[in-house]
């Protein structure tokens, strides 16, 4: 029986949070730097407001009020703005970096690599994240995760959801939206992406945020692939056994 | 004793000439091509003639005269021309993708995937070349090279030897210039990166032209590595053998 994923031929990836344990790591990291600097607050907490600076900055650009500005620096601006409410002043630049560059360090799911070794053998296999490139690529290589190409928000000089993320993206790689699948954990990313054209596969991440927070934990559309990992995805798209 | 390879922490390919065989591939499709559709010419010539074209069609570019151009359309109108020169006019336009197409997947040379591999255990390793994404991506996947990004003329929206398509390849990586190698088998294109700051590994290529082309059988400058292959770089930077 036809499917529509006969017909793809690229499966991108969005990243913080389905490729990546953002919430994990970014806490993580936190919690030894400020232990290494004798700073004792919430981290988590602030791990969390970090993350919840993150759609508000991009939508400074996608509204036009600002030029477009990868997502490094909206990071740096949203860090900056945190330390100044928390009164913590005595952060040298390079440690500044450190923090900022928490976000090329991030850990993968456990499924990610070897599912995308198998995808690998069947389609091409990329990003599609609002990360910059050098970022993803950092990403990439620190978890072996064998991406074919980096796309994303700076490649398209579009945020998603802005129906040219998906578009532009699609341009790269020289296809027509139907032949591109985007992978997601988030509804709202799917469904900007399915009415650019694209193919979906929700793979859902119950681990990507604290306690209380109930989103993304079920499939809220009739996506083309439904699964739990990047593995269930291969499956669903006939790649043979790792 | 340091080195300018010190502070290396991106090594960027060429990709034609370079990385893959253009001209052995090119003939052998053509010819293939002609065989199959039974059009006796010299084929060679044609490959040559194709590639002869390449400089003109991005100058236009470079001039300003025509808005950016990706080369996959640089090479549909290049390839138009010749037919035409040639009276060859029943060709389906189906053929003319197929044909457009084969510059997607050019052979690389035997020592690339193993070299690559070796490189990316110490610097990032991606393509810097006049190619769009689309094409260096199904180039590499082709040919099974484990690039860790895909950057060019398309990406910087600047052809080589423009500085531009150096400079924004070295900002899309969140690296300074001398932080960026090009690895490159044309003495030009390496002057016009040491120009923008780069570090340069000259791999020098005496099968890329056709009898009687005397072109880059050596290196013109001091250039920081000189060498006969990938391994030789991955030798060059202190890679571990393989």
């Amino acid at each position: 029986m036809p499917s529509p994923k006969d017909h793809v031929k690229a499966i991108v990836f969005d990243v913080f949070g389905t490729v990546v344990d953002w919430r994990g790591s970014t806490i993580r990291e936190l919690t030894s730097f400020g232990r290494g600097r004798g700073i004792t607050i919430a981290w988590d907490k602030f791990a969390d407001d970090w993350r919840g600076l993150y759609q508000p900055s991009m939508e400074e650009v996608r509204s036009g009020r600002r030029p477009f500005a990868i997502l490094d620096d909206l990071h740096r601006e949203s860090l900056l703005k945190l330390l100044a409410n928390h009164k913590i002043v005595t952060i040298e630049p390079h440690e500044i970096e450190h923090l900022v560059r928490i976000w090329h360090r991030l850990q993968a799911w456990p499924d990610m690599a070897g599912g995308l070794a198998r995808l690998g053998t069947r389609v091409i296999t990329g990003t599609l994240s609002n990360g910059n490139v050098g970022l993803l690529t950092r990403l990439a290589k620190h978890n072996g995760l064998p991406f074919d190409v980096i796309l994303g928000a700076e490649t398209a000089q579009a945020y998603k959801p802005q129906p040219a993320a998906y578009l532009r993206s699609a341009a790269l790689l020289n296809l027509q939206p139907h032949e591109m699948m985007l992978a997601a954990a988030h509804n709202d990313d799917l469904a900007a992406a399915a009415k650019a054209g694209y193919r979906t596969a929700f793979i859902v991440r119950p681990g990507e945020h604290g306690p209380g927070i109930v989103k993304d934990l079920k499939a809220e559309h009739a996506w083309d692939v439904i699964t739990d990992s990047c593995h269930g995805l291969a499956d669903a798209m006939g790649c043979r056994p790792a």
